[in-house]
C-alpha cells in the first residue's frame, strides 16, 4: 500500500487539556489523537497541527495531518476515530492531501473567535465557553479601536512570548477583526496568517478596555507602536477563545 | 419587616443533578437554592418549584417562589445568589410578587424545548446539550405527526408513569409543538398546561419514527388514542432537554 497523506478537521472542547501540544504527564489534544490513532493503525503515528491551542481554548476548525500506509477508507477513518477518542475531542472531516502538505508550514491563515458574555449575571452554562463581562460595552468605539491593528506590524505590544523563548519576528499580518453583538454575547473574530502567544487573548482585552471607554480608541495605535506589553490590557482566560478555521 | 413573596427565574445545566426536586443524599437543583438561600438569610427557607426537572435535564427558565422577612433589595438577591450557587445554576431574574403567587400552582402552561444533534459525527461540545441522531431526518413528516398531539387528550401512551404513583388524571392540553432546522441540529419545542412523567423525551422519540420513516404521521393518532406506551417511540435521552419557560 503506498503511503498517504491524511489531513483531519477537529473540533474540541479544551476545558480538560493542557493545551493541544503533546507534553509529557500531561493530557493533551495531541496525545489523545496520536493514543487513538495508534489503537486504530496499530502503530505510533506522529501528528502535525496548524496551530498550538493553549489550555483551555477550544477549536471547531483544527487541522492536522498525518501519514499511513494502511488500506481503510476516509469513512472508516472518521468512524474509528470519533469512536475510540473522548467526547470532547471529535473528526469532523477526514481528507487525503497531496504528501506534500504540511497542516502548520502551509496554512496562510488562521481565525480566531473570542466570545463574551456581555450581561449584569453569569452564565450556567457558558462558563467553560465565555469571558463573563458585566459592564456596558460600546461595540462600535471597540471596532474603531480594532482598525488600527489591520494590516503587518510588529505585535510585540500584543504578546507574552517569553524572553527566554521568543519567536523569530514579532511582525504578524491581521488581515480581519470583526466584532459582533449575539444577544448577551460579544464575539470578535480575528483573522491573521498566524498569531504570537496569547495574542488574540491580549488584544480582546485591550479592546474591552476601549469598549468599556477607559481607553480612546486611538490608543490602540499608541500601545501597537510602543511595542511595550504593559501598556495592553489584560489578557483574557482562555475559555472564551475558540479556533474556528485555519486556511490554506 | 413584612414578609415577601419572591419569585426568581433560574438557569442551570443539569448534568450533574438529580434533577430539580430535593431528595436525601442527592445532589439536586432545589437543594443547593435551599443551601444558598440558607446561607444568604441564615434561616431555612423552602422554595416551591414550576416543574420538576428530572436528572440530567436543563432550564433556562425555570420559576421558583419563597417567603421572606428580611429587607434586602431584589438585585442584592440576585447578586448574592449567583455568588453562592455553583457554576452551573444561576439566578436570571428576581421580582417581588403578591403572597398568593404559587409557582408551581398558578403556572398556566411549561414550554420544553428537545435539541437532536442531526449530523454524521458526534460534537465534541453539545454531547451534555443534544441527543445525536445520525439519520436523516424529514421534518415535514415529524410535524404532520406533531399534528395529531395538539388539544386535549389522555396522553398515558407518551407517559412513563409509574402504577404504583399514577397521577390523578393523564390527560394534559397541548397548545403548540414547533420543530425547526438549525443547521446541524433539530428543535422541538412544545408547550402544554403541564406534562406526564418524561412526556417529551417520549413525543420526541415518537416523532424521531416517523421522521425517519419508520412511521406513518397519521400513526401518531393511533399510539395517542390506544393509550399504551408499549406503540410510541423511545424515551429520548435527559441531555437533549430544557425547561425554556413557564407562563402565568
Amino acid at each position: 500500500m503506498l503511503e498517504r497523506n491524511i489531513k483531519l478537521i477537529i473540533e474540541y472542547k479544551g476545558t480538560n487539556y493542557y493545551g493541544f501540544q503533546k507534553q509529557p504527564n500531561f493530557v493533551t489534544i495531541q496525545g489523545e489523537l496520536e493514543k487513538a490513532l495508534k489503537q486504530l493503525f496499530q502503530q505510533e503515528i506522529k501528528v502535525t497541527g496548524a496551530g498550538r491551542t493553549d489550555a483551555g481554548v477550544h477549536a471547531k476548525g483544527q487541522v492536522v495531518n498525518f501519514r499511513i500506509s494502511h488500506p481503510r477508507s476516509l469513512e472508516e477513518i472518521q468512524r474509528a476515530l470519533n469512536a475510540l477518542l473522548p467526547d470532547d475531542i471529535k473528526v469532523r472531516e477526514v481528507a487525503c492531501v497531496p504528501l506534500s502538505f504540511h497542516a502548520r508550514l502551509n496554512a496562510k491563515s488562521r481565525v480566531y473567535q473570542y466570545a463574551i458574555l456581555n450581561r449584569k449575571f453569569p452564565s450556567a452554562f457558558l462558563k467553560e465557553f465565555t469571558a463573563f463581562f458585566p459592564y456596558n460595552l460600546m461595540i462600535d468605539k471597540m471596532r474603531a479601536g480594532a482598525e488600527y491593528l489591520l494590516g503587518t506590524y510588529d505585535f510585540r505590544a500584543f504578546s507574552a512570548c517569553q524572553r527566554t523563548d521568543p519567536p523569530k519576528s514579532f511582525v504578524r499580518t491581521i488581515s480581519r477583526i470583526e466584532i459582533a453583538r449575539l444577544g448577551d454575547l460579544v464575539i470578535l473574530e480575528i483573522e491573521a496568517n498566524s498569531f504570537l502567544y496569547k495574542m488574540v487573548r491580549i488584544i480582546t482585552g485591550t479592546l474591552l478596555r476601549v469598549g468599556r471607554g477607559k481607553m480612546p480608541p486611538e490608543y490602540v495605535k499608541e500601545i501597537l507602536l510602543s511595542c511595550r506589553r504593559e501598556l495592553a490590557g489584560p489578557t483574557l482566560p482562555p475559555n472564551g477563545l475558540c479556533l474556528l478555521a485555519v486556511k490554506y
